[in-house]
């Protein structure tokens, strides 16, 4: 087995070194490099500035991978692309393919500014940008490869998906870890950390990537059948709804099970405020399944929009099973949609009570011709943490409703949040 | 005027290089660094290895202000102190003083693994840790000042606010760095560049900070006077509404906007899918101002909920200034609000015709017993941005209406996106 490889992550920026951003891309490609087989062994924040050329020459001597990201805008203050040039000694060309894709997608009278994002080093590769306006790119001299990735973090995470994975396994030869991509919903990191131990199985190890809506687990280990089994087992333990194979997010879940199906879904919100909506419309074609939302904040809205019950309102509260029901029942009639789902919650920070704190949240689903499931879930005390859970929570009941299979005491296992 | 002070920021551990634990200290000290008018000129997060001792000694030759966190603990892997007496030449020595308060600390029989603790570089000065185990120390040489503080967090700030500022004024000579705050809208990275450089005034930098919303722009300068110049010939080069002092959101600007005048708003969406109302309740306490969001998503919708024409949509389309107007006057009736915006359009990727290419959005903004205000926008090819555009010029063209001062000529100056 040959050493591992080496490498250095630059996150280039004069709001980083002045503490107004934080970096996290360091940590990013860090896991994704060390789950890889590569050895980081600095990970640093440089300035827009001179001596930052020096940092990066001084350590082109020895290391062997040196990973850029961000620095390569338009701007006079984006100096990746001539620092790079000048630690692997190749001059900054211009690429005329590059500069055309470029004017593609501006106006052309404006485009002049971005001239600059056409020049790249002799002999290096360019690595295509579908994400943002920034295209990376790769070359290697003297033992030194050169990665320049772009700063927004969709567009990195995209780019290291497409590009860096199989640029590694090609020419860096690492040997990477063998791996099972799983998604995970609704479970707190510590508490998915704890499933973990407790649902070991021998040959794998594990890795997470905490994003907004979701955690990643990688379960690494040289047999498949164990990382399956270690999957089967966390699923069994933590429910097969909250955890999933592959990388997934809960809106496209729910889309791909409508359009097999050929229905249609409605939604009705009210602490989510358009967030539900807001993520299944991020979904390219979403428009063939999905109706719209009534997001309906003000009690007058719920009433007037969906015809939830004045009475229901101030007997129950607008945060109850009765108003959570009536208002998902509303909106699949108004839609005439297949399949529709409501939530009303306290959000906070103002607004909770002792019998409804914040973070108490009612979520209905219900079908055309079907009775409404109403649940309600605690989901703590942070505003977009309740939100985004809440999101989370409808999309996947929905999805197991249109299924046929949501059960109220499946949703008891659910106590994670 | 001194030059300003250069520094830089280590972190230690494996656990950051391998991406297990996001380094937050570094933005943290960078942060407070460039407040004292400290130059931080790189941060950097370094394994427990031999090679970070070489990387100190290379930094420590011209650096001035080395700040270390973390790496102070008893175990063998804990090479803070190693590592910076390796590199400012000043031998670890034993302090009786400091192993008497540590064993004070611990039960006698257990402090033996935590002797470590009292050895530091000689000539050292220690800053004791009432905070926890780890204590820190300072020293000076060869004009390279070496500042050791622990690792967890809140010791980090109790040991920062009580010995690093007093430090740095007494030995540093630091001087606070002066600066103006000021958020843009709409107007792309490159644009905004063109533009500071065009109205330029002697005296003042600027700085930017790029987020999925909003560009912030610093203008450092000495002279408030200078500052606000800048900021003024800006405002009225680029758009009053799209240049704001202070760090804000256009979802606030609105609210303030309709709490201070007693108003309420209502949204219908279309292409945004529920992100303007998502915008618009993320900022606790909109229920005092927000009645809801129609998320018409398919034309059904948009007839049904809001009462447009079905001969609108067949004669001008669904993305038109006719179909956008019908939309704002349709919840604007339904919520019985003052101000309403509505929003449809062509986010891409499919959907796009000659006439309608993709980002084509209209949006209508009206008020009760009022006009519709149409205006139709082109903004790119990509999904997201033409969403994120969208959400942010309803917001910001509801507060103009609001204000009484929308007008189609001044959008017509909206010409950035």
């Amino acid at each position: 087995v040959p050493e591992r490889y080496g490498a250095v992550i630059y996150s280039l920026g004069t709001e980083l070194t002045e503490g107004i951003i934080q970096d996290a891309h360091g940590r990013f490609l860090a896991s994704l490099l060390t789950g890889w087989g590569v050895r980081v062994e600095k990970i640093c924040q440089l300035r827009d500035a001179p001596e930052t050329t020096e940092e990066v020459l001084r350590d082109s001597q020895k290391r062997r991978l040196l990973i850029f990201t961000g620095g390569l805008g338009p701007t006079s203050d984006d100096i990746t692309r001539e620092v790079i040039a000048e630690a692997s000694r190749c001059n900054l060309e211009f690429r005329r393919e590059l500069w055309e894709s470029i004017r593609r997608t501006f106006d052309l009278s404006k485009a002049e500014a971005n001239k600059r994002q056409a020049y790249i080093p002799e002999g290096f590769t360019v690595l295509p940008n579908e994400w943002g306006t920034a295209p990376g790119f790769w070359g290697e001299t003297d033992g030194t490869v050169y990665v320049a990735l772009p700063g927004p973090p969709r567009e990195l995470r995209e780019m290291c998906d497409r590009y860096l994975g199989p640029l590694l396994r090609e020419h860096v030869h690492v040997s990477p870890k063998q791996f099972t991509a799983v998604t995970t919903f609704l479970i707190p990191e510590s508490v998915l950390e704890d499933a973990c131990r407790r649902n070991m199985v021998e040959g794998v190890e594990w890795r997470t990537r905490v994003e907004p809506f979701r955690i990643h687990l990688y379960i690494d280990g040289k047999e498949e059948k164990a990382r399956e089994a270690f999957l089967g087992r966390l699923q069994g333990d933590m429910g097969v709804e909250l955890v999933r194979k592959g990388a997934v997010e809960p809106a496209e879940l729910l889309l791909e099970e409508a359009a097999r199906r050929g229905r249609t879904v409605a939604v009705a919100e009210s602490c989510t405020g358009g967030m539900i909506g807001e993520m299944i419309t991020r979904v390219p074609g979403s428009s063939q399944s999905f109706w719209g939302s009534a997001v309906v904040y003000a009690d007058a809205a719920k009433q007037r929009v969906l015809g939830v019950g004045e009475e229901t309102i101030r007997r129950y509260g607008a945060v109850s099973e009765e108003t959570a029901g009536e208002m998902a029942r509303g909106v699949l009639e108004l839609s005439e949609a297949d399949t529709a789902a409501a939530v009303t919650g306290v959000a906070g920070p103002g607004g909770g009570s002792e019998e409804k704190p914040v973070g108490t949240v009612w979520i209905a689903v219900c079908s055309a011709g079907g009775k409404a499931t109403a649940y309600s879930f605690a989901f703590g005390n942070r505003r977009e943490i309740v939100r985004r859970r809440s999101v989370t929570a409808a999309l996947i009941m929905m999805e197991m409703e249109m299924k046929g299979n949501i059960r109220v005491d499946r949703l008891d296992s659910w106590h994670y949040s």
